[in-house]
């Protein structure tokens, strides 16, 4: 019997050459494995969409052949596609992460309804376990939310590192330090390839522990006057913990605002990873009396998110908090690349109420970022050594980065994979190449469609978006073709100020033009063409402006 | 005879909290002075506005008072609104300046067919000169265009100073180190008044001199080994001057793309700010053959902007600049606040065709900011200890900081004035304090519309934008109210997959309601409302999408 080739296939459904919708399928004879579902928040210039999500046709397609889904951590970006996924799989899928994790995933499956199609399965850190032809075992490393795990997966073509979201932080504030030491062993094992996190390469140097943030905020609400408002994301239980023991030790009570929050606080504490004495959280009608002094409010909107409680608060637009001269809102948090204008309104409105804003950098150390910088990112690849090295979590600029690194700690030029979303990257014994590429991409969600959206509806939307709509109603005969009614030249998102006449000289210029034209049957697209040149040239002409042309023929 | 009351206006049109559109109005009796009239650049959620510019109803309405416009520098939040403004004015206006600001200003007037307006008249630095009963003093400052200046206003209120943009470059590339001993005597002489540029009050320390960015692309340029192509803003003459410097100390010859920069080079050399020796800049045709050590490329595009030369480069898809790998593409600038997306996707793909790119702060050194930090901004104040003290160029947080500073250095706490666009500040010899508003604000301009764009307009745009537009068309009989043909339901930037089943049904529920309408005589607005409860609720019930629904109903 010939020896059967062994070929490990590793395919990017997202987060590569971007930030957002991490998705790694890990495919080995007829099973599937992947590795986080996460979305991506859409850019400004997607119009409308509430998320994108990876194309999961490939998987879909696949499905009875998903052996499990492995979750490094509970962000949005490793979670957040899962029911979406989930649906679409229409099958029951083991889910298996580290016991916080599964924890904050429940609660997301079960409020989009797709709870019965997940099988949920918490994994204590240092277990091993098999799936099919694969060895898996969960690395517990740092970031902004307990329970992040990197994942080793062991397989007849060796071991892949996937580090997840991690950074080196030796006095964890929610964990024990990295066991740098099971790191180096598992790199005297032998690792074939490491996919490594690489978003914050271009800081150089090591990201400043979880601790400083403790001093900073220690500090600030023991100086605090008034009330101390901290605003952090909702996921970053880690912050939320160490806000709410600096408010004990300040004999504040911590009422909590912002759905996301609550719910995420709630989980945490029900599962033992936030320890909260009793009375300390209490709801925020319960504060109303107490003197600013006694209170801390911890709530979501730390990117000036526009319906976020922050916001509202900035906005004087909140059903229950209201900016009181001498509060202290402090920002535990920096603004994701595209959030800065939000963000910077937000803080600028609350001081126009009278607050004290605290943000970094102006006010250093009351934010740590949960990602490795580049001496990390460095110190990684030496205790991993591994063969071949690929950057995901990160655009291209910083995979060009990391690239230049790997190179530095001894990984040959050749050797440092660069996938884009849908590549095939074969892993076999004898080394890794590209092997072309499968159906993959994003998906965009708007309201309750998922793909409805598509490059043309987009289009038409910016379209919309830049100059308006103008519609030219014509109601002709149907058989002589005479004009019966019209046309009505009406506008939205145009312009306002001379518009009508601009509307009305069109109007009376495609009249003219329709009483001219030969009678006979209506020829649509003639029509059509017709109203669409004259108006637009008319008002391009007059305006510069080329809004939507919509032309409606009734025929009677 | 009764004394007569002194009393002077300062009447910000812009640039107090927010940035860009700067424009200061000062009045006293009869006579009226503009300091500046800028534009500012509209953000994402302004759709379809090309610029905006202050509302300058206030002067234009006295516009036979408008004694002159002083202009501190020639940057477009400073000077862009001027072709505006001068076209609402409809008369000739002085416009004064250091040599190099009229000089750019001059082509940007001559584009827009108002040169006939302006008086533009060169002041050198040190003149005085009367306007009424202001005495002017334009003093030279260091900034990222040469020629800027503070103004000195002495009035019969006292003396008022406006900084500009500034900053303190000790040994600046393209002119004179700061006169300090100049600011002091006008410090000794007593200072009313101070309006400081606040923008960059969140950085401690002072902004490093313009010449570290020297010595840094001097050391680019000599290490390169392919072409080089730097990038920075098309108005900051002193960048460019180095990049041509350092160019031709290394033979390298350079090519300008990019009309505006183009154009500003072609006027700096012109009155002399630019000594290029002969045959260093060329067109870029007659570099094509030259081997890539000798070429260096100036282009524009520092911010990503879509359009722009840099951009097209990036996407592949400029009509002369194609990336060669081994190019080094320097990015000497950082990104205003909003364009961190387009700038890092532009980076993203010139690395994607082979390019290395150099941008800050990942490559120290290469950019360095114009404007005054904190420490810069005390010694201003501490040099001229205004009695009175005014944030302006800068958002509202800014004008905080600019508080707290101004405190620190001895201006007492009620002297810091705060005023946002349109306030009246009344100086008299006694004091300083609020006098009402005036009419104010933003002027968006779309194409040729100049206002045309209202809130209206753009709260359509912004639902269009969303979810699109739904046209349900009906004719009917004028006298009946019988259903003639329709209703035809289309759609627009609203969904694709799925969206036909939506419409379809919508209209074959609107067909049923419309013909269960009793007949009579059409009641134009309950057809209208009809159509859209129906096809509102369905859409909505079915996708959580609110498209826009328009009614087009055509009576026979």
């Amino acid at each position: 019997m010939a020896k059967e080739k062994k070929v490990a296939k590793l395919i990017p459904l997202g987060g590569v050459g971007e930030i957002g919708k991490n998705s790694l399928l890990l495919e080995y004879g007829n099973d599937l494995l992947m590795i986080d579902a996460g979305v991506m928040f859409p850019e400004e210039e997607l119009h409308g969409v509430d998320l994108v999500i990876p194309d999961f046709s490939y998987v879909v397609e696949r499905a009875d052949r998903l052996r499990a889904i492995l979750i490094t951590h509970a962000h949005e970006d490793h979670v957040g596609a899962l029911p979406y996924l989930l649906k679409q799989l229409g099958r029951k899928v083991p889910i298996y992460g580290l016991p916080l994790t599964v924890g904050l995933i429940e609660p997301k499956l079960h409020e989009h309804h797709v709870l019965r199609y997940a099988d949920l399965i918490g994994v204590s850190g240092p277990e091993r376990f098999s799936l099919g032809p694969f060895g898996i075992e969960f690395v517990p490393v740092s970031h902004s939310v307990p329970d992040s795990a990197a994942i080793v997966v062991r397989s007849p073509v060796g071991t892949m590192f996937f580090t997840g979201d991690f950074k080196f932080d030796q006095m964890p504030v929610a964990s024990t330090p990295p066991d740098l030491n099971r790191l180096r062993e598992i790199g005297d094992e032998g690792v074939k390839l490491l996919c490594s996190d690489c978003v914050r390469i271009e800081r150089p140097g090591v990201t400043p522990s979880e601790r400083v943030v403790t001093e900073a905020l220690d500090g600030i609400v023991h100086d605090a006057k008034g009330r101390v408002i901290v605003t952090t994301f909702a996921s970053n239980i880690i912050r939320l913990r160490q806000a709410i023991e600096i408010a004990g030790r300040y004999h504040r009570r911590v009422a909590v605002v912002g759905r996301s929050m609550e719910q995420n606080i709630d989980v945490a504490a029900r599962l033992g990873y936030l320890d909260i004495p009793e009375n300390v959280v209490v709801p925020f009608e319960d504060l109303k009396q107490a003197p600013s002094r006694e209170v801390m409010i911890l709530t979501t909107g730390s990117q000036g998110e526009p319906t976020s409680a922050l916001s509202r608060i900035a906005m004087g637009d909140h059903p229950l908090v209201r900016i009181i001269p001498g509060d202290t809102v402090v920002i535990s948090a920096t603004p994701i690349p595209g959030n800065e204008e939000t963000i910077t309104r937000t803080i600028d409105n609350l001081m126009r109420r009278g607050a004290s804003v605290l943000y970094p950098p102006v006010v250093p150390n009351i934010h740590v970022s949960g990602h490795a910088s580049r001496d990390e990112l460095r110190a990684l690849l030496e205790l991993l050594r591994p063969a071949y090295a690929m950057p995901v979590h990160g655009e291209y600029r910083q995979m060009v980065h990391y690239k230049g690194l790997a190179v530095e700690t001894g990984v040959p030029q050749d050797r440092v994979v660069f996938a884009e979303v849908g590549d095939v990257v074969q892993v076999t014994p004898e080394g890794i190449s590209h092997d072309g590429k499968v159906r993959a991409g994003s998906v965009l969600v708007d309201g309750l469609t998922v793909g409805g959206v598509t490059q043309v509806v987009l289009r038409d939307r910016r379209h919309l978006a830049e100059d308006g709509v103008v519609i030219a109603a014509i109601a002709v005969d149907r058989e002589t073709g005479e004009l019966l009614s019209g046309p009505d030249v009406t506008a939205r998102g145009f312009i306002a100020a001379g518009a009508s006449s601009v509307l009305e000289q069109g109007a009376a210029r495609l009249k003219r033009a329709l009483e001219r034209r030969p009678v006979g049957e209506v020829e649509y697209g003639y029509l059509n063409r017709k109203i669409k040149d004259i108006l637009g040239s008319l008002i391009f002409s007059q305006t510069r402006l080329r809004p939507m042309i919509l032309p409606v023929v009734t025929e009677i």
